[in-house]
């Protein structure tokens, strides 16, 4: 069944200790679609200005990206972000952001995507999230992605959205802002208090915590000293986690359970190069192998 | 096969967010060696002042502990640390510490000490940690733990001890301060590089890695809300990890693996409660129960 990714289509402007990249495709719904569209027909509504290249769009719906639903506002720029990461990328700052045409902007989904099953809210504006689930009714499931910037100036819109989705993903830091808790399992158990059946609390380097039917699960993420660029890696792990989902079209823990497997390599992929160059040159064999590496990486059993 | 600990035996007073607790029974040898005695009869060496009740030292050898080894120094005082948590314990200030008889004692183990098969150097000087390995020729494996003190004030010393033992234990912290390097996985490559087959970095609420035969593997640790003092947590982990190696007489990777979820489960029980008192009340039914719950929780395989 396919995926519905409502986020944004971005420029990224990304400085590290070893390198940089300047204008370079970027946004929460390029990467959550790209790292979606390996497991199911995907997708994407986001506004983009007109100086966004043909040929990226091209890009994204010869890789079973449904493009229809990215629209090119008339005489607009499309969102531009620049960001700063520290020695070894355990800090970020955001240097500059020009939010251009996505400010505001019509969330009208294109008639085609109005049986999309499974939705995937990336980080975006309360506003434009509640108007997307208005208009799929009949959606199987839908998970919430969202940031600081909107925990801080549209509390009660998040929170509206958080109630009315089957499952949220957020960072550790997030999930303390939402919750006002600093144990990250409170933090959970609270915030599936606030609606979604599905917690999953992303901690980096550390992984991600998954709350459900009343219990927590810990998944470390991919080992690896290949770290050039952490940009996108959360927006690819909700991504392939809901492509999973909709690729299989079921909404059971072991299914998600799966999926979060596959949100961890798919992350771990995107985090090896700039922009979305490290999910570009992967294949599904490069993907489950990793994806077995990494059972064994995490396995306890005797 | 009997486990030998060697490190402090001291009073902490503890500092929380919720309560405290003034001159209790801590230190790296005391709780190291508890979380042992649940898997191997254990042996520890340490010094104390005549300030340390009987009652102690009583209590340690009815539970399973040899105390030959903790000799009272005439007219000296035994180790005092006080210690603050910040709210939910992620930052820990030292607020006094008198090393007194610690700062320099007598690492002559005592004759029928001298069979040890395995010996964990919990946290102490490396001068007393090279004097122990030194009566210890025949061993058959030793874990060695250290700390930021050691590492910033005899960072020579420390890397010999490095190279004679067979694992080490450290924190993220001091795994970085030891090699320079930020990447956990960069740093855990550089220990092994300098001796040791076996390399953990303990990374608190997240768990540890583990890195062995040039791999890498993660155990997330024990998720729970029910905090109230890490004290002794990471001295719990190593000891129960080398008590079960112990128990088994087996220094093969299946049985390490085992032994840091031991490990795992030892220092969940630790920070439940004040000093030993968390680890007062387990029983080894237990252990094992939180064991089954922790591989549930960490468990990934379909």
């Amino acid at each position: 069944m396919s995926l519905l990714v409502v986020g944004s289509v971005a420029f990224d402007t990304v400085k590290t200790a070893d390198g940089s990249a300047e204008e370079v495709l970027g946004g929460s719904a390029t990467y959550a679609a790209y790292a979606a569209s390996f497991f199911t027909p995907t997708r994407i509504v986001s506004p983009v200005g007109e100086d966004m290249p043909e040929a990226y769009l091209e890009e994204l719906h010869e890789h079973n990206i449904d493009v229809t639903g990215i629209r090119v506002v008339p005489g607009g720029k499309t969102l531009r972000w620049t960001g700063r990461y520290s020695d070894s990328f355990l800090d970020r700052t955001t240097e500059d952001i020009q939010l251009n045409v996505f400010a505001d902007y019509d969330t009208t989904l294109p008639e085609e995507y109005l049986d999309s099953d499974y939705v995937f809210l990336a980080n975006g504006a309360p506003p434009a999230q509640k108007a997307v689930l208005d208009q799929l009714p009949d959606r199987k499931a839908a998970l919430l992605d969202t940031m600081n910037h909107w925990i801080e100036g549209d509390r009660d819109g998040v929170i509206e959205v958080l109630d009315r989705v089957k499952a949220v993903v957020v960072n550790d830091e997030e999930a303390r802002l939402l919750t006002g808790e600093v144990n990250l399992l409170t933090a959970a158990r609270l915030l599936a208090e606030m609606g979604p059946d599905i917690v999953v609390i992303k901690k980096g380097e550390h992984g991600a915590i998954l709350f459900a039917e009343g219990r927590p699960r810990a998944l470390h993420a991919w080992m690896t000293e290949d770290v050039n660029d952490p940009t996108g890696a959360g927006d690819c792990f909700g991504g392939a986690l809901m492509g999973y989902i909709a690729g299989r079209g079921d909404w059971s823990l072991p299914t998600i359970k799966t999926g979060l497997l596959y949100g961890t390599v798919m992350a771990s992929f995107c985090i090896e190069e700039f922009s979305i160059d490290g999910l570009r040159r992967v294949t599904m064999d490069d993907i489950e192998q990793r994806r077995e590496e990494l059972l064994g990486m995490i396995g306890w059993h005797e």
